[in-house]
């Protein structure tokens, strides 16, 4: 960690009791995270009790606490290769009121201490809580582990969740394109990214030239253009006989509204304001029928949505992504160790081949409740997703499986009869 | 192999070229299959060429071949492990012209002998193109590999793609059981399945108890009741606060007719009469308003559609899958040069524990566009999946991820602050 960033903001360790949540969608990862926290802290003879709240913070004001520090380590290492919050998760997003509340039962069960685990709403939870004690002169600090497949948090080169569901997106687009190659027409497939399209872009990973999918990549960084598509797909089967697609969950159009919600009329909004994008199929299936209506209908088109896939599956991990997660939870709960008053972990790349991160504070204010979305540099064309993107996600993801197949798709071969 | 009973049906062993196709939709380990045949026919001085057909049968008549008979080891084996059908795939069902056309070329070309690897349809193409060749008084010996994810082969104990399936299948209900558990509400997941549900049933293989999920499984072989669905929707929400639904995409009324035929205008049907099923979100959607209709609409609803990554996820293959497949390309490739005049490749099971299998030749018209369903021994109540069918699945999927998680769901713990 970078101790010269913390300079300004710590001060004596205070004995006391701790809480941790976890918040917001779950990852393959998110129990890495918590383990590493719980581990750090447990060695601290100033740390009293590690309460983890149950479904993020209403867990707190429920008064729904599970006991973690004596838990035996081999659990702890059962639960972080399990996938999804372990302490279960929530969307809640506390008010004054609420944020009072919390603060009121911290104190109440001795807590000096709390880790939240998430994304960008979440630290903005984080920061809130944070703030409403000191006003209160209830000395409570708050620290953000962060987490989120979607990539999107300020003040990081990457998030840990993203490696994992990024290997699960370029797995399946792998697989996916061999699948079109072998039974050719148009394949749409709609991966989640409310704003970032970090892990569609994700989709490109297994290319190995022009003739492989995706070949068109549509990501909320660029207005989506429903002529222009229909135009790209047009030029794309007309050279290949077949087109893979990826489309990001959030697209839009030039007024910023996401396209799924001119669609869809009885999608939910989260406590965030957030509108639920992920969990059906419409905006595959609208793409696949405006395909069928203005290019010819004869051909075979397909849509999938990965949907809820993405972010919880155990069978595809990857490994530089589990140990990071641990490491941002170790480095964390050194920090509120070191003294510091709070603070998020971010990761930072110091090298890209050999691979290599640091670990720095940086202040709740830099993350909380910002996004950040894919550099305009890895964007080509508007529907193409660069090479160095690929130079960027290759460390997190590892190693992709083999690939060898045949010149199928090439004119009929001259080979004679015998 | 059992070679009684191949007495009947065993000739001379022919010199001739061959020709290998693979037809119907791809899976994770069919090219297994390709290799197994190839490395087994390329070590008999009677065989000569053996020509890949291009986009299965279609590529005899368009007479697109790949020469396979010299490919280098190591080159096969990189080609077994990818994913998807090497030769690319294809649905084509030949009429009579076409199957003569078939049988023109194969003599033109000096093949003797034909393997197809696919599934029902596909069997029943070879065994067309068996009786076609024999009418014509053509010397052809023609052989079915099978291979289908569905698992609704006849004669057989399961089939090669299917364990490789259903490990996706398992692995993605583990990961979404927990991240329906950390932040509640009702999910729906539609699995692959036509008329059988031998796949949407592996979603139960992870389950520990009566309260992870899927708490309820919709299978093809029970008529499905929409009022009956959302009773059982809301008996399991009011216990576990929560509810996970596997469904497959076949399921029907008492008429016998898929709902989403009934749902989708536009849906496209194969050359065999099959209506596209996959590669759409509108029954997941459909039974998600259903509820939200029907029930409290203040509940989170969210529905997936696994789709096409069930088929071909190049991350989450079983190894038991992977050798049978290969072996069933071995075995096929050794019956012909035993000296078979035609037949299909079973696998049948000898023991649970140990696994094992054995290899048997079945005639063509035994398995030829014949479809088998999944045992009613193996359905509970018309909404369940019984343990016995786990015992049948656990050895073709292999181990699963550990399992670790907390008292989450528990009324509050009384734990007391300090």
């Amino acid at each position: 960690m970078d101790l010269d960033s913390m300079n300004s903001s710590t001060g004596n360790v205070l004995r006391g009791n701790v809480v941790i949540g976890q918040s917001g969608g779950p990852t393959a990862v998110i129990n890495q995270s918590l383990a590493g926290v719980i581990e750090t802290l447990r060695r601290d003879e100033r740390i009293g009790k590690i309460f983890g709240c149950v479904h993020a913070v209403r867990g707190i004001v429920n008064e729904q606490f599970i006991e973690l520090q004596d838990i035996d380590p081999e659990r702890i290492e059962r639960m972080a290769m399990t996938p999804s919050a372990a302490l279960g998760s929530g969307r809640d997003k506390p008010d004054l009121a609420y944020v009072q509340r919390i603060c009121e039962t911290l104190e109440k069960w001795g807590v000096h201490y709390f880790f939240y685990i998430g994304g960008n709403d979440s630290s903005d939870a984080c920061r809130i809580v944070n703030n409403t004690a000191n006003q209160m002169g209830y000395e409570l600090r708050c620290f953000h582990v962060p987490k989120t497949i979607d990539n999107d948090l300020a003040c990081n080169d990457h998030t840990p969740g993203y490696g994992s569901a990024a290997k699960f997106v370029a797995h399946a687009f792998l697989g996916d394109n061999l699948d079109n190659r072998a039974l050719g027409g148009i394949k749409i497939d709609v991966v989640m990214g409310r704003q970032a399209g970090f892990l569609t872009a994700a989709s490109v990973l297994a290319r190995r030239d022009a003739a492989d999918g995706p070949h068109l990549v549509y990501l909320p960084e660029v207005d989506f253009d429903e002529t222009h598509f229909l135009d790209q797909v047009d030029r794309v089967y007309s050279r290949y006989g077949r087109c893979l697609i990826a489309v990001s969950e959030g697209i839009h159009g030039t007024d910023g509204i996401p396209i799924l919600r001119h669609l869809a009329e009885k999608l939910d909004l989260d406590a965030h304001g957030n509108i639920q994008l992920s969990g059906t199929g419409v905006l595959a299936d609208f793409l696949a029928s405006s395909i069928r209506e203005h290019l010819s209908c004869k051909l075979r088109i397909r849509a999938d949505t990965f949907g809820y896939l993405q972010r919880s599956f155990a069978g595809c991990v990857s490994r530089v992504d589990c140990e990071e997660a641990r490491q941002v939870g170790r480095e964390t709960a050194t920090m509120a160790l070191d003294g510091a008053m709070d603070g998020s972990m971010a990761i930072e790349r110091i090298c890209d081949d050999p691979y290599r991160v640091r670990y720095r504070r940086v202040e709740l204010d830099e993350v909380a409740g910002k996004t950040r979305t894919l550099d305009r540099r890895f964007i080509v064309d508007g529907y193409q997703v660069s090479d160095s993107f690929c130079d960027y996600l290759r460390p997190l993801v590892g190693e992709l499986p083999p690939l060898e197949t045949f010149a199928i798709d090439s004119p009929v071969q001259q080979i004679q009869p015998v």
